[in-house]
């Protein structure tokens, strides 16, 4: 029998990317996946069909919002379908037969290098080099073969390079999670109905009129009706000098009456208002 | 007569950066710059008081807010005593005796670069090249006195190099605007009472408890005095993963006694609230 094809997923980061490890929970291991540089060319991959969905950051807990990735949600006509949330963990990884005392040089990506400063305070002797990407610097020494070097990056890096784990979790904070969306084309349906056991979310974006209190009204659509806002985000508006763009998630799914209601409030009040995605609650 | 010591304000770039062009319109020519690499070293030298006051960009109509900035103003104590806009004007600026048609290579910090695409389009015999500052790509063309390279960068940069601007406000979009703001130490104290002819702004820090309609709750407290709030951003709460620390900024004086109602209204509700200053609004 021929083998069912498989969907293709697009990332931003090397193969071995933390984006990745979303992408096997949000997709499971059948999937192709197709790593990008940029972020954009995330997006213009779905855009283009030549992915059928792609996974993107949108939040850590360190180090806030991917304003970047809201941005795209807006310019891009896609639709969140899932979440998830990943803690990372930041592994020291060598190639095969290196040892931490060889260990002169560590690659990675500035975020993470400084994510794991406990560790380099503890180890003088090694250096630290910034690198473009966390899997990247153990593609890099793989490839290269260094003796003396090692990289920082996922334990997923290690498994698709053939590198090997020295030291786990080498991240000076452990509270360190980053959140994750999973976006098709807004044509797409799923086979089967979506599992929702923790419930559901619902992202928006809105702009309110440039009229003192038009937050507060906007909000009170949801607390008038005991919707529970989780997040909410500002970005500038572009063309409009210090006018702002609100990105907004609640709990709840849209065609619940009370959350129909308040986003039917909202329309009142809003000049744009557009709903980004009804998704699980994710873990 | 001796020379009456002058001030020491503290800025992230080299010299020439927008960020000094905000340093004169916030305090005059009579002042002693330093300038700093890193945002977080323009806090440092005016914690340990090499210098007097700071001058930090906190947001930009087309970028968003600085976070970073956002996030030094909540771990360091010091009082936002004055804030200005600017006009982001991007110049392209070449050693004297360089006319532009000898121009091949184009240095700036990659968001000049990305805010100039159309110059970049219309002139496709020109390569763009990252560099790690606007003003200092053009420090760094005229101290290597390339003959066939320009720097993008503000005017100001120009002059204090003594390079040559050959084209004036060559970004694409003209509602580029960065504002920034003067820091102090908490125990300053102008010499004269601070006139505000387009009277005050207020900006603030708070946490809300992690219940449903919290942030709807301490929006109330403004709201109801119709106190009108001009900006709200998010912050990820360290060690507290998906809570939010908000930032605000309301127009008024915190002596005024509405205001004054508001933010003890506001402190019934936060577990952390904090007034980062309290300055005449700006241009």
């Amino acid at each position: 029998m021929r083998k069912r094809t498989q969907e293709v997923v697009a990332f931003q980061g090397d193969k071995g990317a933390f984006s990745q490890e979303a992408v096997r929970r949000l997709m499971g291991d059948q999937v192709d996946v197709l790593p990008c540089q940029r972020f954009e060319e995330v997006f213009q991959r779905l855009g283009d069909k030549v992915a059928d969905a792609a996974v993107i950051p949108i939040e850590n807990t360190l180090a806030g919002s991917v304003y970047e990735n809201y941005d795209h949600l807006l310019h891009f006509d896609f639709r969140i379908v899932a979440e998830t949330s990943l803690r990372i963990v930041h592994s020291l990884i060598v190639p095969p037969g290196v040892t931490f005392r060889k260990v002169r040089r560590v690659y990675s990506h500035p975020v993470a290098i400084n994510q794991c400063l406990d560790f380099f305070t503890k180890n003088p002797q090694v250096e630290r080099i910034p690198f473009y990407d966390t899997a990247g610097s153990v593609k890099m020494i793989m490839e290269q073969g260094l003796q003396d070097a090692a990289g920082i990056a996922s334990s997923l890096a290690a498994e698709i390079y053939g590198a090997k784990v020295i030291k786990k979790s080498i991240e000076d904070d452990r509270q360190n999670f980053t959140r994750f969306f999973l976006l098709r084309r807004p044509d797409w349906a799923p086979k089967s109905r979506t599992p929702a056991p923790k419930g559901w979310k619902t992202s928006l974006v809105f702009t309110t009129r440039n009229i003192p209190g038009s937050l507060f009204r906007a909000l009170s659509a949801f607390a008038l009706r005991d919707v529970n806002i989780v997040k909410i985000e500002s970005r500038p508006l572009r063309g409009k000098p210090w006018e702002y763009l609100f990105y907004l998630d609640f709990i709840g799914n849209v065609e619940e009456e009370r959350c129909r209601n308040a986003l039917g409030h909202l329309r009142e009040l809003a000049d744009l208002l557009r709903v980004l995605g009804c998704y699980p609650r994710g873990a």
